[in-house]
């Protein structure tokens, strides 16, 4: 009996000494989305979750420690930064913190941005995260960079604990995808806000284009985009581009219509 | 035995009365599919294809009556005009028949532009269409609209037999649609064509993106596109912002990012 009672606390004592503890600091859309997909992992436990406003924490789950003093940051084999791009060399200097292994989860800032004090690393998933919509994070390509293999390692292995797709990228690459993100999620998003105004003013359901919207993106699992591009500008309709924007009130959305079409017709001239 | 025999043939006759002729006027990609579409209706037989130049018409089934002559276009009950948008004025002014059901299947261009020697109506597929990609037709919003009601009637149930989203839709709104649908699919497409280029000068590969475009056009699902914007102008991150300007080397593209970028400033004022 004794002998069982020493093997179960052998073996939770080298549990523990696997499981990997981290802390999160922000409390943003990232941090909330990163938190639930580490939530139920064996191997990698989020202990704290810091923000420099209380206000954010609420929604974190009850069972993690939470502070808003940086003095307050618990001890932990990891720490991931999700304050905004704009912060994070600050916060990163600011952070008590020494000689620990510290990511950030940006696309647009270089590993070499974060406080030397550190190891240098970088987690950076490649989503849009909105409050309140759910993501699948085992499709969410997860970009990583670290300034050492041991490293490197480590962030991998939490990175394949949460998604199948995990590439290893350095921070010029990662700044080229965050561009092209930037074209395919934010521009393409602005698209349809646009669409949705156009046709709010003619009393028309925007849910009509979801067919041809789900098309346009279907093509993409086997054609590039170049190769299946329809419509007025690809035709060079120059008849029907310039009846559209007639038609086009908004002088913002006008210039935009016009330029596109240019970029259109210069890639397939 | 006589006596059934004439059953039958009345029966025959009255399938033959209740099944609609159509003829085809035009051999792109929107005939192509429609041709697809409408092949195995019981109600609907496509029994000719005209186009003006015969090289077109061999991809259209060899059990179809095929010509490019306008002189061989043969008597039927409907006449389906998918010439280019701006071909469509003077192609229904050519045609040689008179006092028969015709329709446009374009977008942008009024049903008042068909010639007045028909009657004139409007079958308008909201898709796009490339050669040697299937689309789901019973998915496709159709927009219909004819001078006449008994006529209007009997597109409505042609366009209920190939799709399970059919709508009336006058002129002005179909106008204001095919914008928006410019916007939302060739536009968005081009942002897709960007980002490929951009990643392909960093050896990159452009599927790595395809989770976070599935993602944006989940949202549109349960979501208004303004409502879930992200990004660094949605954040107003003019540091990003000027960083990415500065990365982007192709002057459209540069051109492209800052003017939609400063959409979605105004946008989230």
């Amino acid at each position: 009996m004794f002998h069982l009672f020493s093997k179960l606390l052998t073996f939770k004592n080298y549990y523990l000494r696997t499981m990997k503890s981290i802390v999160l600091l922000g409390a943003g859309n990232v941090a909330t989305h990163l938190c639930k997909a580490i939530h139920n992992l064996s191997d990698f436990k989020i202990i704290q979750v810091y923000n420099h406003s209380e206000k954010s924490l609420i929604y974190f789950p009850s069972t993690l420690h939470k502070t808003s003093l940086l003095t307050e940051i618990k001890e932990a084999d990891l720490y991931i930064i999700t304050v905004p791009d704009d912060a994070i060399v600050t916060f990163s200097e600011r952070l008590l913190i020494k000689g620990k292994l510290v990511v950030h989860t940006s696309g647009s800032v270089a590993m070499k941005a974060l406080s030397s004090k550190n190891r240098k690393g970088v987690f950076y998933p490649l989503q849009t995260f909105n409050t309140n919509v759910e993501v699948a994070f085992k499709e969410v390509p997860i970009c990583i960079e670290a300034n050492n293999k041991d490293f490197e390692k480590e962030i991998i292995k939490l990175a394949q604990n949460i998604s199948e797709n995990v590439v290893k990228m350095d921070s010029k690459q990662r700044k080229q995808l965050h561009i092209a993100a930037v074209f395919s999620c934010n521009f393409t998003n602005q698209m349809f806000a646009i669409s949705d105004d156009i046709l709010e003013k003619s009393n028309i359901d925007f849910k009509l284009l979801l067919p041809i919207i789900k098309q346009t993106v279907n093509k993409l699992k086997t054609k590039k985009a170049i190769e299946v591009q329809t419509g007025p500008a690809k035709r060079k309709d120059l008849e029907i581009i310039k009846q559209h924007l007639n038609l086009i009130s908004n002088k913002k959305n006008k210039e935009i219509y016009k330029l596109i079409s240019e970029s259109i017709i210069k890639t397939h001239e």
